[in-house]
């Protein structure tokens, strides 16, 4: 099955998720241990399912010596091994297997890389087991997976056989965070397509299973939880792949400190939470901040994606004002943009509801009565709408209403999503039947808010990776290889870039220095000027303000004690707001390039954002708006509006040199002040790669 | 029943939410309106229940033509009258009920304030009926209450008399709130000792259910939902005095912009979520974002409460990694502390687990076995802990375990909350005997951590409340009534009150002002000087840095260009972090004192924390850690570190004098700079109230 690479791996996972016959090797008949767990959950599997004991055969029940013996017997491919035996057997048995015709291998045993001692060498002999036979490895160190309408449960966690079949796929970094989302899944009325734990992701990673995702009819929308990343470029890869098709919904663990307890758990390294999140973001995944929020958004997108669009509007309706408010608010929240609804629709609706109610958007039905339906229907055709958010609470038949008419307008108009206050059991039915109807529900207006806000972003992020690069990609020029650059030298590398400094000299004596001041006129700044000094304010390497000969030469007295040679004169730069702009080569993702408001407040928040290098210009113009202090780059207090485009160029321009010049480690300008005039450079530094 | 105030009115809500008997007025046997709606809901009361229909009173099916017929046929006093009439008609309708002996009227109609017209005159003659009468109002426009171990649903809404019994008091604003809030209570297991919503509060308001809930036995702790405030300073003595004896959750609404919505919802406007978050919080709230962290807080706190602690040490025990990382993730986020713990305990565990697991805090069991337990008994009873969360997913029996550990350590060591993944019906029933237990369960690590965490939040603001003022109040003085003060008066202020500024001088002229740099000596700050300008740098009026008499004619040239007639020559502060701290006051609250950071970034984020007056040292000297930006008032590069002592002074200071002063609107000093001198006020406003 599948098709193998020049490595001979199998570069699909239809082995491992699709298999012709399960094998399961250590497995007995009775007791609590692993193998008769994992050999009493895969029971259920419709296809032929082998037991091996090696230890205790006992052909009579079902229990063969090995897998060769067993696939003898079948007559059957055995696709797939579940591989239950200690660590340190895992190696011969996956080789065992192999001979016997298996093409892909599920490790749930802890012990290996992440226990540290002996556990290193077992998972080395294992990965090297796999790689030179060729049969794909999920884990070790994981709880298995399960794909219920295959009725495969390769998973030892009891219960979770009756998890549904659903159209959402769970692709997680730990198994128990897989079961935990598949319950919640399972108690939000989805249900799952395949839930995967990967575990130490030796061979099979996240990567591996969106890739395979692309082409898994059953699937309809991804969620996925990160701990670490290996291959950051081709996991950005998978995703943007994946999204182009389905929408993916990511949950990224690590915001606080956690890389201690972290590195116990998979034996891998935190990778950066911000710039896993921006980079997973700008491949056209949707971010949620928790668990709740990643099943109440994925469930949603499993219902209904709404076409590309750079900010849908949504209509609300609910049937009580009060859980409508806090609707409202977290939708606002949310940056969700409610529009007032045209004047024609606002006219239906006044003939549909008493005058009394909210109807301009929100609508606000005031006690339901039967009119509810047409109202929704009404909004949901209201042509500033992409989607609907409804809100009822069950009295007098409303959430019965909304489930009738949500389920009717599902062919036409804008999709509607439901959200139905009332007593489990019956919000739970009605819940069944908006599923069936193939209209995502909710239990509570902020699950509700989560669930439209990341259909939203969904069209938002799929409409800026269809935006057109403006201008070609930047050339970047791999001159500057393997050196070190003062201050003047750097601004002339970004001068070359397109980017625009102050008037400057660069001064080998106080008497240049005293020319440069004639030259430029005052006031003037002046620097220490040395390749080696990266942090020139610190030890009273700049003088700011100089207008005469006189201030001159106490500014270089000054700059005399700071250790100075050599000088740096510029022209002062207007006042504006200061940004901090650059490019870097990250561990694990490669060129990143990133904007931050600047001065110490700023730095004090953290208040940045990043993208992957190649940025389109869209994309790198959409970064303003990501960061808090945004109100302050659009003309706050009278002060400069910042040019998106222009800082687009200046974004892309410092991204291609980067990743075009391999001897740089980074480039930043810092300050990159914002003016009446434009984006001018006061500092910049470039650094290189370390031999 | 009840003691009655000088007005007449009961001062208590026995009548209300304790009746010894109900009636129904305007109630029928059959059909959907709500007066036969609310009968059924009402016949599983225990206690006497009479239906009045004025227009087709039928004796035989116990249909009443009045109150009075009801009242005299039964023999019973009915305390409780449930409107259901026409709004205009409710006026009259409580008339007739109180003559009858009614103590407590509900009226659950919209059409009155919120609706606006003939609407506004309806509640104002409702209004006028209970005040002259001394019947208590809930309501109008709400959807009533429920009191399950009563028996009484005074609802409209189906499937909430099924809500179970439980120790959470919900106060909602909004009728709808209310009900979600139930049903969500009763979803988590948790049930609810009441439920109410206030609707247009026009008589009874959350005050007046606080002051209840602090005699009511069956209310363990309380969830609060805020759409808007009436009488700030009573709801905050109302939530102070309640949170000595049990913990309240507060939600508040209104963090965006929703007021336009908001307002056609009860009629009310919206009061600043900001200002009403913090006088909740001053007040000993719990302080959540959305409904669902309203139900996991509340729900945790009705089982356990932790004692007053300035900062409870929450031990993690789980049984999968991937959870809990989850878990310490959310709880560090939530400025939770996790303790390594003690060598004994570590000790101990390590006699428990395996090597390879994670034993410092979090301890991750790795796969649970038999020890669970007693790793879990070995954490609670830690000498740094003083409190255990606990996650298991189901595997291997794990869930069981911790269940039964929990229920154990119930009695001795630290309490501990439970996270349970699971199957749902397994997970419920899990919880449900927890619950039996005492022991507070959620579903998710998410869930779980925000339950602890208001456990900890809760501990904390009981603490600050008990800390004794270490000196005591700052006398304010009147004498400032009603006038203009430029900014030198302003700062001689505010030097009365003990804060300090840099030396200068007011000049007439601008040889006075020469005068002052030779006295002051340069550098110095010159600025204009005029109690009619309150923002001197946008128009150019502030001059720095002036350090020669040649620089001072420029500086006064361009002062005068601006309109100066007098000028403040100042000596120029030494650099530092610029603060803002203000008292003003509110209309909603009365004299609150404000605490930010300075700088326009600093303004565009709104940085900013407040306190009712008064406050406490204790209190003030626990605002900074509330900014965002709080990392820059410790020594952040270098810079100076605040001392909170004399931060509190200074806010203490000016909070005192506005309390003292009923003639002044504000005080504020923005800039106040800390440098390595401690505080400087770098400028100074006062503003009177105007007449």
């Amino acid at each position: 099955m599948g098709t193998t690479t020049a490595t001979g791996v199998d570069a699909d996972l239809s082995a491992l998720f699709a298999p012709r016959g399960v094998v399961v090797v250590g497995a007995s008949r009775t007791g609590t241990k692993l193998g008769s767990v994992m050999a009493r959950s895969l029971q259920a599997f419709g296809g032929p399912l082998a037991l091996v004991n090696a230890r205790n055969p006992d052909p009579a029940v079902g229990l063969y010596p090995s897998v060769a013996a067993a696939a003898d017997t079948l007559g059957e491919p055995l696709d797939l091994a579940v591989l239950c035996v200690p660590a340190g057997a895992c190696a011969d048995a996956l080789k065992d297997a192999a001979a016997a015709g298996v093409r892909a291998a599920l490790v749930c045993a802890g012990g290996f890389a992440e226990a540290g001692g002996d556990g290193v060498a077992y998972q080395e002999r294992l990965v090297a087991a796999s790689r030179a036979s060729g049969v794909r490895l999920l884990g070790p160190n994981t709880s298995g997976f399960l794909i219920p309408h295959r009725r495969l449960t390769a998973s030892f966690v009891p219960g979770v056989g009756d998890v549904p079949a659903g159209a959402v796929a769970v692709v997680a970094a730990s198994g128990g965070v897989n079961h935990a989302l598949a319950f919640l899944l399972a108690d939000a009325g989805v249900g799952v397509s395949l839930a995967v734990g990967l575990g130490n992701a030796t061979d099979v990673d996240a990567a591996d299973v969106l890739e395979h995702l692309v082409g898994d009819d059953s699937t309809e929308a991804v969620a996925l939880h990160v701990e670490s990343v290996g291959d950051g470029p081709r996991l950005y890869a998978a995703v943007r792949r994946l999204t182009r098709t389905k929408p993916v919904v990511a949950l990224v663990v690590g915001r606080n400190d956690v890389a201690e307890f972290a590195a116990s758990h998979t034996g891998a390294l935190a990778t950066s939470w911000r710039t896993t999140r921006a980079v997973l973001r700008q491949a056209g995944a949707v971010l949620v901040d928790d668990e709740r929020a990643l099943v109440d958004a994925v469930a949603t997108l499993s219902h209904s994606r709404l076409q590309p669009n750079p900010d849908p509007g949504v209509g609300i309706v609910t049937a009580q004002a009060g859980p409508g408010l806090i609707l409202l608010d977290a939708l606002r929240g949310a940056g969700v943009r409610t529009p007032t609804l045209t004047e024609d629709t606002q006219a239906r609706i006044a003939g549909l509801l008493p005058p009394m109610t909210f109807q301009r958007n929100p609508v606000d039905t005031g006690r339901p009565g039967e009119t509810f339906g047409d109202v929704l229907t009404a909004v949901a055709a209201d042509a500033g709408v992409d989607v609907v958010a409804a809100y009822a609470l069950a009295e007098l038949g409303s959430t019965e209403q909304l489930a009738a008419a949500a389920a009717a307008t599902a062919t036409e108009g804008a999709p509607v999503v439901a959200g139905l206050g009332g007593s489990p059991t019956e919000a739970g039915e009605l819940r069944h039947q908006l599923h069936a109807a193939a209209v995502a529900s909710h239990l509570s207006p902020t699950a509700l808010a989560t669930g439209v806000a990341a259909l939203v972003e969904d069209a938002r992020l799929a409409h800026l990776a269809q935006q057109p690069d403006a201008e070609g990609a930047f050339d970047g020029r791999s001159v500057l290889v393997g050196r070190a650059w003062d201050e003047d030298q750097a601004k002339s590398v970004i001068e070359d870039l397109g980017l625009r400094a102050m008037p400057r000299r660069a001064c080998d004596d106080e008497e240049s220095a005293h020319r440069a001041l004639d030259a430029l006129g005052g006031p003037v700044a002046v620097k220490l000027l040395d390749a080696a000094v990266l942090h020139k304010t610190e030890i009273g390497g700049v003088q700011l303000g100089v207008r005469s000969h006189a201030e001159l030469d106490d500014a270089l007295t000054a700059l005399r004690a700071a250790g100075a040679s050599r000088y740096l004169v510029e022209a002062m730069a207007p006042s504006g707001v200061d940004l901090i702009v650059g490019a870097h080569r990250d561990a694990v993702f490669g060129p990143i390039v990133l904007l931050g408001l600047g001065g110490t407040q700023a730095e004090a928040l953290a208040d940045v954002t990043m993208r992957l290098v190649p940025v389109s210009t869209a994309e790198a113009a959409a970064m303003p708006d990501e960061l808090l202090g945004a109100a302050l780059l659009d003309g706050w207090r009278s002060g400069p509006r910042l040019d998106r485009g222009e800082l687009a160029r200046v974004v892309r321009a410092l991204g291609t040199q980067l990743a075009a010049d391999p001897g740089l480690q980074s480039l930043e300008i810092n300050p990159l002040r914002l003016t009446h005039d434009g984006l001018i450079a006061l500092d910049a530094v470039i650094t290189a790669i370390e031999n």
